[in-house]
């Protein structure tokens, strides 16, 4: 193959927001011969995973499964089902991926009303209240669970009943967070979620697992406005990832099989041990990089156990530090997205990444490139702020 | 890993309409590291593949990338950003994916006027002109190169000509087609066309390659109404496939690893070697067929080399016989779309599965189970062709 006489590609630690490293076993199943999409035994194995699915999404929906595409795919598919033109959205903006949905949701007609929150803190559920009073035609109410360009973990389950007793839909961007952090699709009253592949999850992206409830589902049916969309008609992909198995398009089997694969390592692990995993990594990330002298961005008490923000001190440079981690340690992490550029640092810890080692690792080289470029930060005071919180 | 103690998935000859069976070199090539969707190295190799396909579409245009999807997201993409509520566009249809094209033209608000032909027949470019001089309001036209659903291959140029003396863009459907038979977009004057990675392409499905040509651009430039999508931005996706780099989505390294694989082993063949062995094992396919007894789909002189259709014989069950090829011998077919559902079966021999024992070892098994069906075929003399047309 011309492929063999190229260089090989260089082996990263993808501390980043994803895509994260991915467990070899995961990568083994994707070696597991290719199946046609309309195979009997791949579309029971759609039916299992979309079982596997329902567990994690903490629901019953029937209607679960993924759509073949990213994470954004998985936001564009749920807001062009539900919003018809004209309809009035409410979007928790408090973030990039905030603005993205009101961004979409503009896209396929919506009026949008914004509730904001300063960048780094959660959404106030009183705030949407009051804007939900303010607003008397909203039908479809957006909040993001883990806002991944802030690091802030965000409550869902007051703002979904404020939705509810006003008869607005809830939908609750789940990006990040599926497959680290409890997801409770069902007891938090959420009616549309969806996630994807590579972050939490574990697995290559290429899929954005989402669910719909029966309430969403009802509102699909009372549609006016023909859908604005075919490869991501809900209902004609929940045809397909069923045992009915009617053609939809050609879903990869590859890429479930590394998502089953990604969902079977979570039931072999724990979902439970898989989450304190995620939580213990990003406490000791969080304590080594206070310890060494730096400030995080996200509001105490609403940080992201697997996304954690760093502000970036004074006397730093973004990128050369980031090319620097890149060249030397061969570790990726992520700068600012929008009004943040520049001003922070995103270290992701997501899924086989969550390891203890690779804590200490990052914070190693982050210290020693820091000190390399003039920042007065304290290396060893925060390997051993991190060991104590990985030892606790 | 749990997925350890599971049956092991069983290996198919996937003589369907794709996916097909992939080359173990690209297998091998989806076992690289994973990149970030941001990284300096990947982005280099996205910009690397962008010209690998120019390549392959055959032509210059600058906007040429691979949308994360399915060939059914390709198609999507194209309409989304080509179509604005109320433009007129005419389609095509002479088989299912040309009413799939019309079907999701209607979706973006196009007002869709049908140039039909019998389904197994091309169309006529006489007929298109016709249907252009009668609605001068025509400012895109789409056509499918290779009908899946009826084994056509539908000659372009002509029509290209005509649409662009009306002042039409042109849009093509070459899922099917590329990478098995010649693709020239800039000398056909094709200003859109998309693709599927695997089919002929020949890795996994869930990348779809696309090109758009200045003048398509400039009709993306002067769009009035806001584009009913974000995920499938085409300007928006160029910008992060080139050396610009600007995030949209998080495209994965391994389905590129793939493509870039296939691109690398049709260099590595030779574009023209690999076109002559897509003729020659479809060729011989069809003389083993016919020398059987049994009738082509698809009109003489217009058969696409690598998905043949061929009637269902009196007194074969379709379901029956598919099912038997599969539990048997292990080897996948597929049956009609729409009208032709149970009339016709199709077979592909598409990117690494056109080889010539594939086609002998699926005209023995066929034969052989037609022949324990009660069907009179004459297995020796559909064999003795097929070897012949081999060997020719």
């Amino acid at each position: 193959m011309a492929t063999a006489t190229r260089q090989p590609l260089p082996q990263r630690l993808l501390l980043g927001p994803g895509p994260a490293n991915v467990h070899p076993d995961i990568m083994a199943a994707l070696q597991q011969p290719v199946l046609g999409h309309l195979d009997p035994v791949f579309q029971e194995l759609l039916v299992e995973t979309a079982g596997q699915l329902r567990g994690l999404f903490g629901t019953a929906n029937e209607l679960t499964l993924a759509v073949t595409g990213t994470g954004f795919s998985g936001m564009e598919s749920c807001l062009a089902n539900l919003i018809e033109p004209g309809d009035t959205m409410l979007v928790g903006v408090h973030g990039f991926f905030g603005m993205r949905m009101a961004e979409f949701a503009q896209r396929f007609g919506a009026q949008v009303v914004e509730v904001t929150a300063p960048w780094g803190e959660p959404l106030s559920a009183a705030d949407v209240a009051a804007a939900l009073e303010q607003n008397p035609d909203v039908k479809l109410v957006g909040v993001v669970h883990g806002e991944t360009s802030t690091g802030v973990r965000q409550p869902i389950a007051e703002i979904a009943a404020a939705a509810h007793a006003h008869g607005a839909l809830v939908l609750m961007d789940a990006v990040t967070t599926l497959g680290g952090l409890p997801v409770q699709v069902d007891e938090w009253g959420v009616d549309a979620a969806y996630s994807a592949s590579q972050k939490c999850v574990g697995t290559i992206s290429g899929l954005a697992p989402l669910t719909f409830s029966p309430r969403a589902r009802a509102r699909l049916a009372e549609r006016q406005a023909a859908l604005p969309t075919w490869y991501h008609d809900m209902e004609a992909l929940h045809q397909y990832w069923s045992a009915q198995g009617f053609y939809h398009h050609t879903c990869s089997s590859t890429l479930v099989y590394g998502l089953k694969a990604a969902l079977d390592l979570m039931d072999a692990e724990g979902i439970e041990n898989r989450f304190a995993r995620h939580q213990q990594c990003g406490d000791a990330l969080k304590a080594g990089l206070e310890a060494m002298g730096l400030s995080l961005v996200a509001a105490t008490g609403h940080r992201l156990p697997m996304l954690t923000t760093v502000s970036i001190p004074d006397g730093a440079a973004d990128l050369d530090v980031r090319q620097a981690l890149l060249a030397e340690h061969g570790i990726e992490i992520a700068g600012g997205l929008g009004p943040l550029m520049g001003q922070i640092w995103r270290v992701g810890l997501m899924g086989y990444v969550a390891q203890p080692a690779n804590v200490t690792t990052f914070l190693d080289a982050f210290a020693g490139i820091l000190t390399a470029q003039g920042c007065s930060v304290d290396g060893n005071a925060g390997r051993a702020a991190a060991e104590a919180a990985l030892a606790g």
